[in-house]
């Protein structure tokens, strides 16, 4: 184990996802945080981080190992793992670009361990910038992703963490494209059983998939619906859910999802049954039609900030692009919200 | 000619296009209008209207005949021409329900002299219910509906009607379908050239179309596209030709609604030649990419007033459902503002 009876962690982006995963993995007792924040750095440094959460428990003014502004600051050392809890928002800064302190001093001053990069972001291909640079690097890495299935928010300015209800995340790890294939497979397997059992022994209920992308379709599947239809009309899941046509726009949209899923993941028993068509009615079902939950792009776009419209939908479409697969609706889900996304861009 | 030497017109609606006709008919000298307000009556009975048109001139303090509050206060007479410039709204009210005391006179009370219902709104199949509630009535009455193609808008609650640049309204007749139909198409021709007449007289730039569908299939074919973007985005026109994806979507629900039109109307020269694909270009090349023009359905959801859903894109649907024809992109589009436009509706 690295750094003496401690593995270094670093968490970018220390929001309601970055924050709960942080505290969880401190809570192993076997971890040491360095969390890179911005909005909430001062409050994190001076006063420290308030939990109240039906999973992890109630905690007050907890304090990582470490806070610090930038993925600069934070890359004077080895990592472990470096969980990337960000909003994905490639045409703000590519993941690469975000990330770049760190990936130069895997280039500069390698470990002999092994670097693990965690992906706790929604979309489509959210991957694949990282892979291509991680391929360029001549020391072998892990790149692991997670859905995160959990309602959880950062109140108070950032100072404190609610989380409500069931928590589920669901790990496993990408193919790097680069060099190191022999070995990568059985590092990838380490690392991931690694993460899973430190987030198990603080009592997370954490899922070791054993097809990540299949897993990723599933949940982008609820995304690239409701999340968008929300979005599109600034109404919480119960008012999209009140009208037939929304509700059959709901389920064309999930549909076409399906169709570029199927068509872009090899085909496996696990497939068919997690991409089903049936998992359209199944989703249709679970859903509360008194919800008044307002998916994360709509608050985003409430609040003046940038929606991950380019990992959920734009992921979605160029996979489908790249299959010849038609997405009338998503295409044009995309074209509006690509026009509310540009707005937002330029007035940030 | 009724009622001496004027004829009686009443309005029923007298928001922006309402007063701006409203004043040209009047300005004919052969007319008294009879105007049916809502927001705006006391202001117009105390203090009378003030016009700034570049096609009709700038007066001040201009009042109607006669002004009232309801329908029902107007129908104390016979009309020679009740004009529609009301919003179509029909999930609220449908036009025969709104204009229900001048037709229960048409039953109670016949005159020899026919009245004219002129429909000055937007959308397809806008006459469908006034059509099929016409056959039922024993008088002959005449249909006539027009597209307007004017920059005007109510300022100051409705006391001034501002039009700046162009005006030009293309008016045509319905056949209508109960009895009277021998001499409907007579009596219809004969209105429609007695309507033109006045307003030319006025100076308005008035066209008498030789089929007023394919007109109106025109019109649509830029509210259906570029009015719906803009609401479903909160943006103006020139931020919805900003984007490529945006532009492909413009273009994308123009060919369905040209498809849906060509399915609709019978084959005829003038529908090949209005309503041929080369359109959608001649619309694209023609709209200023600078321009900051909302469209009125955006004005009206700005104001959190119900818009014209219905009109614009049901009735586009609904025309092209009966013919067979898949319009994803549109039927997105409407599941999408039906939504919005339900919330419009409960919080009147």
């Amino acid at each position: 184990m690295a750094s003496g009876q401690f593995l270094d962690v670093c968490i970018v982006g220390f929001g309601a996802i970055g924050a709960l995963y942080a505290f969880a993995l401190h809570k192993s007792g076997q971890v040491r945080i360095t969390a890179v924040c911005r909005s909430n750095y001062d409050a994190l440094r001076d006063e420290g981080l308030d939990i109240d959460s039906d999973r992890f428990g109630t905690h007050s003014a907890w304090k990582p190992y470490r806070v610090v502004r930038t993925v600069e600051e934070a890359a004077d050392r080895h990592y472990s793992y470096v969980i990337c809890a960000f909003k994905c928002l490639p045409e703000i800064v590519t993941t690469p670009a975000l990330l770049c302190p760190v990936l130069s001093r895997l280039k500069t001053s390698p470990s002999k361990e092994p670097t693990t990069f965690v992906l706790l972001q929604n979309g489509i291909g959210i991957e694949d910038d990282l892979l291509a640079e991680l391929s360029n690097i001549d020391v072998p890495t892990v790149v692991l992703s997670g859905c995160c299935w959990v309602d959880t928010t950062a109140v108070d300015s950032g100072r404190k963490i609610v989380q409500h209800g069931n928590e589920r995340l669901v790990l496993g790890y990408h193919q790097p494209p680069g060099g190191f294939k022999d070995m990568a497979e059985e590092l990838s397997k380490r690392s991931l059983e690694t993460l899973c059992s430190l987030l198990r022994s603080a009592e997370g209920n954490v899922e070791a998939a054993p097809d990540v992308d299949v897993a990723r379709w599933r949940k982008v599947l609820w995304n690239a619906s409701f999340s968008t239809l929300c979005t599109l009309t600034r109404c919480h899941v119960g008012d999209v859910l009140a009208l037939e046509t929304s509700r059959l726009a709901l389920r064309d949209i999930m549909a076409e999802v399906l169709t570029v899923a199927r068509a872009s993941l090899p085909p496996s028993e696990l497939r068919e049954q997690v991409l089903a068509d049936h998992v359209v009615d199944q989703i249709m079902e679970h859903e509360n039609p008194r919800s008044v939950f307002r998916p994360s792009m709509l608050v985003d776009l409430d609040h003046g900030r940038p929606m991950e419209v380019e990992a959920i939908v734009g992921g979605v479409l160029r996979r489908g692009k790249a299959k010849g697969v038609a997405t009338p609706k998503l295409d044009l889900v995309y074209a509006a919200l690509a026009v509310v996304q540009s707005k937002l861009v330029k007035t940030r």
